[in-house]
């Protein structure tokens, strides 16, 4: 009996760890989604000449692909800050299952959002620095330098994000694993 | 304990159609995959002109993000193909935890590396049909139309791929959280 309660005890423990850690990796998450957010919706550059044809003016909003980009943080983000209540919650209720499992699978969709924003994002941005000689598509970073590094650099906050959304999703999976069924 | 056991019983049907379930989502997204990458690869298109400055001709491997598209269809591809014979296993011992959660962890991964190389492909997909007037790019399907109908096809597979990978990491959420903690 005494062991027994040792064990429930250390169990206990654990489980309030990964909850802690859970809060932690949200918070991480979401500095990362808001930061790539504003990073993004910020930037525009102007070039100091123009003629009557073209406007020589950068800003998220040519293209599509960052268009995408800002919203799929922005509702990350969104998320993320909704969720911290829950997480929250799971510190102090470990043993809580129902809202881990719900919690889990508005995560991993979440994750896929992000994803599909930061790689269509970063797809722009590699031809934007590089360009496509076959297809007659040059570069766009030459001539308007500081759009580009801004939004290149806007990328890290969501890459960075995808790799902590992961490890809640992986954390879930374990609280989940470790803690006898209540479905 | 009659009634216990009858409930252990429906409990174990209901795991046993999860992992039915399981398994033929993991067909189906394979399906997905290998069509993806297949239509992908085999695209290429020659005009039937040419002068001496440019070569008039698209192949995926002129464009990074298709490349980086055919290698996460042909990863994934692979991880469900060796994947397959685990969630056999779990129909027959469908009590099994601790495969299921590395499974899972797997699948997240595999379901990362899958949107993003759908997303970025997509992303070039679009600027290929539709240009971008801003930044010079005009559109690449006016003149190459048969390979843009065919790498815009093949994205197809691959975003169906997504949904079937999500399905069967909600399935195996839900099989976690039935059964008593091995861990």
């Amino acid at each position: 009996m005494a062991k027994g309660n040792g064990v429930e005890r250390k169990s206990h423990a654990v489980q309030k760890g990964v909850s802690v850690m859970d809060l932690i990796f949200r918070i991480l998450a979401l500095i990362g989604t808001l930061g790539s957010a504003f990073a993004m919706a910020t930037t525009n550059q102007r070039l100091p000449f123009f003629n009557s044809f073209t406007q020589f003016k950068a800003r998220y909003r040519d293209i599509p692909a960052f268009i995408f980009f800002v919203a799929a943080n922005g509702i990350v983000s969104a998320y993320l800050l909704l969720s911290l209540p829950f997480s929250f919650f799971h510190i102090l209720r470990s043993s809580a299952q129902r809202t881990r499992l719900i919690l889990m699978f508005f995560d991993m969709a979440m994750l896929v959002i992000l994803t599909a924003g930061a790689s269509a994002a970063a797809a722009i941005v590699y031809l934007a620095h590089i360009g496509n000689p076959n297809w007659n598509w040059f570069s766009f970073c030459r001539q308007f330098h500081s759009f580009c590094e801004r939004s290149s650099g806007s990328l890290i906050g969501s890459f960075v994000a995808v790799i902590f959304m992961t490890l809640v999703i992986i954390l879930a999976g374990v609280a989940l694993a470790r803690r006898p069924s209540i479905l």
